[in-house]
């Protein structure tokens, strides 16, 4: 089994309205010198696979075509194999 | 100036809806091996601050106040002092 830890952000082009938002939020309650805020999702699973490249094909197809929207976010990941 | 990423998770005593759903449809897809997914936030964001102590004094109050809710999730960070 891999435990798997991935990090999604938007890419840097695209607005963050969220952050934003967030960030505004702290500016009024007087944290006046956060900036930059942008939010992103950190997702967490595992995956059964016989060897490290079936769980990488797995894992790949879920980052793509659930777990992030391909058309503004980048992801990244990290695995490790647990017994 | 401090440049920071906070990831903020769900207490493993928490059920996620968010992740079961995604999972669901994964195995939908045929992404039958996938489990335990849990979906958290990453955050980034810049902290002007005169010193490490005053930036970790605001750091925490963004994090505890604004980024994460303190009833059901934990939050780690890491910062980076950028010139």
């Amino acid at each position: 089994m891999f435990k798997v830890q991935v990090i999604i952000k938007r890419r840097p082009s695209i607005l963050d309205p969220q952050g934003k938002a967030v960030e505004k939020g702290a500016f009024n309650m007087g944290l006046t010198n956060i900036k930059d805020t942008r939010i992103g999702k950190f997702v967490e699973f595992a995956v059964e696979a016989v060897n490290k490249e079936e769980a990488v094909k797995e894992i790949e197809e879920y980052c793509h075509k659930l777990l992030s929207n391909p058309i503004m976010e980048d992801y990244e990941y990290t695995m490790e194999e647990v017994l």
